[in-house]
């Protein structure tokens, strides 16, 4: 049956190390900071509206609805981000609601990316950038965030930083996007706004679209402010925007998203929405409306759930750098998001990985620290290009937002044969 | 801006019939028999299950699921399907659950055709077929079903047939899928085994892969019975079977469906779906498998849904049939599916269409309808290939799982006039 083999535009789609590492999570019955989503029930709020829909009588919210989004949900998704961008947008030309922010950057790259365009994609990214664009026919054009401070007694996310020089000798005719990701997953980094006016200016001299995946807006600690490209000079015709209902009310299982941005770069993605999938669940827009029109009235105050759950996280965050620190690892602190990097290395002479056969080796020691630790993080690596992944090895990713004591005592014996 | 005009591979999906009828439905109030959906509460069983699923504690339904498909879920697939098919099928491997029977057959499409492959589709087809095969590169060769009975005075959708012999012709070396579609949308047609073994032997014959978009399964109508393309001898190899909560459940809102075939078809399903989606709404998903457990313990008795349903709809049916016949429309008899075809050129000298200005004449009526009857459907064109749209322009599509009877009230004036 070869003549049913995968068509060779979709080859860079086969792996996924989610696929791999939540099996592993399973069969090994290890505490999974792995993946990014929390591993305790957020609050009731926003799942509350969600029975609330499903169940009123005429309402009609368990049929279909309007294709590029359900009428009350971008008419409050438009009132929240005409406030956080100072610009009217227009609710049924300006944005399109989609199944996750991941259909989101399917669509805005499939409906942008010509067969033989460039893509510039900042290292280390979140994993489906490539695929995304190697399937829409696109080249991929990486370069790496490089470590600005690597003597410092403890690393920050802000010590990584793009070489602009570098970045700019990427720019070409070919070039027709440049996805980048504030706050940033997996590194935590939130890029300021001098970075943001480098890499906009470069995008405006070279009449190049910016996809801006924000899905982490709203988590983001204290003193770093979120910045959205967007906003500066001459930008707004020029990007389009990500956010996430999961990440937004802590619901990943709801897989909404959305994408904002002037009408004429909008209309791409929805010609690509349409085709592949036509319209997103009723329910989930319906309940994710009421939990915007609940927060657009809070924003701002101290029980706005954006703040709060930031509040919340920060000390978990806190916590496992401190754990994971005084343990010998070198983690990096993050500003935004609800991941971790940390250097494992110092534990590597006191290891014996070969029972594992992975090419990299934060993959032989995340897999030996799911099996014997209990423990599962996610190799940096993952997020590098194939030429890159070296510069990734030392490295893994914890996600915070679970309950994290628990990570302690899983360390214990670790930390314990390190001291031994 | 024109750098950021839409790739070439995406044209074909830029206009959608249900656009810009969805939007006259609302701009013009009518009674929409359009789109195939309810316009009344089904049963609330299932919408109480989403409910359950939403506020469960501690379950994390609301939380990210397996990306091929919630284990419970396909686990209740493999198990209805298992036996609607009599053979095991391996829920991890051989069942795929997309957004929809939309994103299934998307995937099914992307993940197959190459460059310049041929598709066959049959006309009237679902419209989403033909840009899902452009899209992929592909090229789609249409062949119409044709009225085998033009002089009969009641015509019944099993009079449209394939030509077994044009079928032929369109396989050749470049062929890589056919399309099949039953129950039919928009015609009600079901393919009786004849009609699958003529299919099924040119696919064998030529290594053809067979997409066998089923959605309408449960929706069939006394004395037909439907009968899947993957339980004929030897096609279990070749067939991906498409299926929909959303037409099971009555839950169009819910936007969840699936794939099912061997596993080394299914590989390439799941690649583009990884890369597009990624998963589905947990939530959705879970309810979804508490459905289909209750479902699969009252199979084959009277209170199973799945009968309950066309006992429902056949009443409907039978009643919009007359209601069209006595006011001069010539509807056809459908098998199944909750669609229903009327000819409508009766009216066409007593009308003046010449307010519309579409190319094709149903065009013209249907948006006349709307906008004077206050009565929505679907032309008929729209099911066709630009080629052969003139087949099809004496026809509208009206959808009857609805409040029907209101249907006969709004049509009077029409059938007044017929009669003055």
């Amino acid at each position: 049956m070869d003549k049913f083999k995968l068509p060779s535009r979709h080859e860079a789609g086969v792996y996924s190390v989610w696929i791999e590492f939540s099996q592993l999570a399973v069969t090994t019955k290890c505490l999974n900071l792995g993946q990014g989503f929390p591993d305790y029930d957020p609050p009731s709020r926003f799942s509350d509206y969600l029975a609330q829909v499903a169940t009123e009588k005429n309402s009609f919210f368990n049929q279909y609805t309007r294709g590029f989004g359900h009428a009350r949900l971008v008419k409050a998704l438009a009132d929240l981000y005409s406030k956080l961008i100072d610009r009217k947008i227009d609710p049924m030309n300006e944005i399109m609601v989609t199944v996750g922010a991941y259909e989101a950057l399917y669509c805005a790259i499939q409906g942008n990316i010509e067969v033989g365009d460039e893509a510039i994609i900042i290292e280390p990214f979140y994993d489906c950038y490539e695929p995304m664009v190697r399937t829409a026919g696109g080249i991929p054009r990486f370069i790496p965030l490089r470590n600005t401070k690597p003597n410092a007694s403890t690393s920050h996310s802000s010590d990584w930083k793009l070489d602009p020089d570098e970045l700019a000798s990427l720019f070409n005719s070919k070039t027709k996007l440049i996805i980048i990701n504030t706050p940033h997953n997996p590194l935590g980094k939130i890029f300021d706004y001098d970075e943001l006016t480098m890499i906009a200016n470069l995008a405006k001299k070279h009449n190049v679209l910016v996809i801006s995946d924000e899905v982490y807006e709203w988590l983001v600690y204290k003193p770093t402010q979120h910045i959205r490209i967007a906003t500066l000079p001459e930008m707004w015709q020029r990007t389009i925007t990500i956010g996430s209902a999961g990440k937004t009310f802590s619901m990943t299982g709801w897989k909404l998203g959305w994408a904002y941005g002037p009408s004429y770069l909008m209309k791409n993605l929805c010609v690509v929405h349409q085709t592949a999938i036509y319209t997103c669940a009723t329910t989930v827009q319906e309940a994710a409306a009421r939990g915007f029109e609940h927060e657009i009235a809070l924003l701002g105050t101290p029980n706005s759930y954006f703040q709060t759950l930031s509040d919340e996280l920060q000390p978990k965050m806190n916590y496992l750098f401190k754990i994971l620190q005084d343990g010998g690892f070198k983690p990096i602190m993050p500003e935004g998001g609800y991941f971790m990097i940390a250097d494992w290395t110092n534990f590597e002479d006191q290891l014996d990985l070969n029972s594992e056969t992975d090419k990299y080796k934060d993959f032989r020691f995340v897999k030996w620290l799911s099996k014997n630790i209990k423990l599962q993080g996610i190799p940096y690596s993952a997020f590098y290009s194939e030429g890159n992944k070296r510069m990734a090895e030392n490295y893994l990713r914890f996600c915070f937002f679970k309950v994290i004591y628990k990570t302690k005592i899983l360390l214990n014996p670790l930390l314990e044969s390190k001291r031994n």
